[in-house]
């Protein structure tokens, strides 16, 4: 019984019938789309726009939900629109064509975002729609940093970990590898050079086992294992050459960036990183919801734990272990956890060339091959295997060690690699230059966040010879005037600049004792 | 004990001495700074800067932090740089100064925010060093949020709340008015048309109480009260004459935007209304931190409660009300509250001025005055004298009327516009149309913020005369082909926009009975 009278006659007009051509701004707003109109244009006065209203441009049956920044400049005319990379990459629209503009509808999901900041808990349905705006863009970093906050510290109980879990499932790809054991590993991060994949890959395929591995590009660290493997072949693969490679050789050493697995996931990560609140709920989702969709069905997660790894406790390591257990056997996964030394790094390279020289070494059974990085890969591989049923405690490591040793699993590593596109050696930087100990004594300790960021000063990532080498390990000696660390560089200034900074930073390698 | 060696040589270097020109982006981004550079230039190279990293620029020994916009169009060249319009208001460089960029430390409050997002409790230094760097605009807008939701629903207690309002007054500058009772009033907000606040404060200065107003232009609303005020005299007062207009008239009717009281308060605001949590604990903060700031020792707090006003139940009512006495003796404010009926509009206009004629109406004894604003009005500035020492229940109502009535009140308001700069009669709309009932029957239900809304699309609060009148109240009778309402605009276009709107939604009045 609700009716009144429209507003018939011969000015009816909606704002929205105002129509401009869309340019790009050509300015790079990482995934944020931004809508670019100039001050005091028809479309802000008739709209009631300002800086950062979330608007609604339609576009050859296309919508995108973009911030608007107001230009006050000229290089924007009244009477066109210009979209941010970001914006124009989700429009897709032809350069000149004609959008509408309107004031964004609330996302579905503030509602659910909402009901979770005030303390209720979510099923799968109602993370499944906040999942879906994050898709579509539809939910602001600020209120993606919101749910962020809002399900961190003890705020997401085990079943919503299930929950959250599935719901990430659901909006991503998924692979299928058919019948019996897919096994994967995944390492809870922090430890610089802990390149243990490439090794525990090959040995598990060398046994006869299938391995899809994909990993990701370094987010915060000097090198993922997808950059270390691009250094050695290709790793761009399309799911297409990636089936054939795996089902030809039983493993893969891939990037999973083009794969769309639990792609919600890696927007919330660019949230969660700058925040950094280590949300065990949300780490766990992460992780085990990428490993479903991979088709993984028997999962080892390794903990470095130390003072300066991801992991800083005993306790919180139980913490992580009980919710990825749980979580696991409610999603259908195995998983096994175990634990590792975090105090300090593994292998001698930190960067993505630098570790792939260690990996090779390993492989090749070279004697000066770092020996931790070795011993970490076969326990790895060795608690991979026994998830398998029939492999007795123990069995597992002595089936590693013996294709290591035999040189069945260089051979498969190799293998993998022309499946790919070919091998190649790893590169070496063009300068190099070490850190001298000003003093003698003892190693007391090692600052692995301080490291990384020295590699990461000196080009690595984006530099893939980039980053520096430390043979040192707690308790060894030195003496004043020997190399602590060895940077490498492509350029003089980075090298110059990671020497500066770790010059200022004596507290990466602490030396105690006499002078 | 901890020493290492110098990275000395003669290419020695630091990206920091990297300097570039500065100029305009000519970009609003609101209140965040962007930083915009080049793809691929030395800056970004030297430093491994990417979209979204913040930056310190550095420029005539000034700083601020902006976040990193990277430029792959060719409208900014590789060696310059570009800021936008708050970033360069905040910085202030001449036009092609050399700026210095390098990364910015993190935030000192990264660790207060991560503690309360774990559920500590924050004591008032730690409030205030959050304050400090969101004044600083060292905290992005994500950790605004965080900090925002980590505070939101019921996860501050009352004596955070304190520590809050008292961090908020902190940083903010505070007017002093010496000795004896100063009085304010505060609405908390969500009921168009209740503009209480001119005839409420002419009442009690007329009555010879100092009662120095400032309010805010309108954030959501079809209008402040800022707003209203700006149709019938100047409101942007500097502090200087705002101090001589309350010190000859006892009271001012101004607009706080220049006041910079609570001036943290203001920033985290533009966070919380995108999010829109209602949280007790900051809202309490916010009114008694600018109450504080402003000098006040009495307030009385309105709070509309109903279904569709900001507050829809009596206990979120109660809940508001304990704290807001709990955190205002604490801070050695006299606070009031008074509970009204939040479930309609008041008065009959819905805009600047719209709601101006029908201030005057009630000031100047019009018989056709619309009778709800009045009683409202009485009801108020009763409830804002009875604070006062030796002013009886009922006393100040009667005293509130007697001054009305004798025209004593209206004297004193224009008294005030005089001061502020002279009066003047707020305007009309070019363009009114009125949507007519489409059925006959009985008002069941006003959607206030519906009602908003249409007042918004016809060009308020940014066009003073636009808006609309509704003189229907619940359980009024209505014929089809009545006015329901009537839309002011300045535009045909945004006259017929906001009749379309209305007609879309027939809700926002509910007409029950016969067809």
């Amino acid at each position: 019984m609700n009716e009144t009278n429209p507003a018939a006659g011969p000015d009816r007009y909606s704002p929205e019938h105002i129509r401009l051509p869309l340019r790009r701004a050509g300015i790079d707003t990482y995934r944020q789309p931004v809508l670019y109109l100039r001050e005091g244009c028809l479309v802000c006065r008739a709209e009631g726009f300002a800086a950062l209203t979330r608007v609604k441009v339609t576009c050859g049956g296309r919508e995108i939900v973009a911030i608007l920044n107001v230009v006050t400049g000229d290089w924007l005319g009244p009477c066109e629109a210009a979209l941010s990379d970001a914006a124009w990459q989700a429009l897709a629209p032809q350069p000149g064509a004609l959008a509408g503009f309107a004031h964004a509808d609330p996302p579905e999901s503030a509602g659910v975002l909402r009901a979770k900041v005030f303390g209720e808990r979510l099923d799968e349905p109602r993370f499944a729609a906040v999942l879906r705006d994050v898709m579509t863009a539809r939910l602001s970093d600020i209120e993606l940093a919101a749910f962020v906050t809002a399900c961190a510290g003890d705020r997401m109980d085990l079943d919503e970990s299930v929950a959250l879990t599935r719901a990430m499932i659901e909006v991503g790809e998924r692979l299928d590898w058919g019948p019996g054991p897919v096994l994967d590993k995944h390492c809870v991060g922090g430890l610089p050079g802990n390149r243990t994949t490439p090794i525990v890959v090959s040995i598990v395929a060398a046994l006869g086992h299938r391995v899809p591995k994909t990993s990701s590009r370094a987010i915060t660290s000097p090198a993922g294992t997808a950059d270390v493997m691009a250094t050695m072949t290709n790793v761009d693969l399309e799911s297409d050459t990636l089936r054939v490679v795996v089902e030809r050789e039983g493993g893969c050493l891939a990037s999973g960036g083009r794969m769309r697995l639990s792609p919600a996931d890696d927007i919330l990560i660019q949230i969660e990183r700058p925040l950094d609140f280590d949300s065990d709920g949300q780490m766990v989702a992460s992780i085990l919801s990428k490993k479903v969709a991979a088709g993984s069905t028997h999962v080892l997660i390794d903990i470095p734990v130390g003072i300066t790894a991801k992991i800083r406790t005993p306790a919180a390591a139980d913490a992580i272990a009980r919710r990825l257990a749980f979580v696991g056997e409610a999603v259908g996964l195995r998983v096994g956890v175990r634990y590792s030394d975090g105090s300090q790094p593994v292998g001698r390279g930190i960067g993505p060339a630098l570790e792939a020289h260690d990996v090779l070494a390993v492989l090749r059974g070279i004697p000066y091959a770092p020996a931790d990085l070795r011993e970490r890969a076969l326990d790895i591989a060795g608690a991979v295997l026994e998830l398998l049923p029939g492999v007795a405690q123990g069995a597992g490591r002595a089936q590693a060690a013996a294709v290591l040793a035999s040189g069945a699993a260089l051979h498969k590593f190799m293998a993998i690699c022309n499946a790919q596109g070919g091998f190649r050696e790893p590169g070496v930087a063009r300068f190099v230059r070490p850190l001298l100990a000003a003093s003698s004594g003892t190693i007391a300790c090692i600052n692995n966040r301080q490291l990384a960021r020295v590699a990461k000063l000196a080009g690595a990532p984006r530099d893939a010879a980039a980053g520096l080498v430390c043979t040192l390990r707690e308790g060894d000696r030195v003496q004043r005037g020997d190399p602590l660390l060895v940077v490498h560089a492509e350029s003089p200034g980075e090298l110059a600049y990671a020497l500066e900074y770790a010059h200022a930073h004596p507290d990466i390698l602490t030396i105690a004792g006499e002078y």
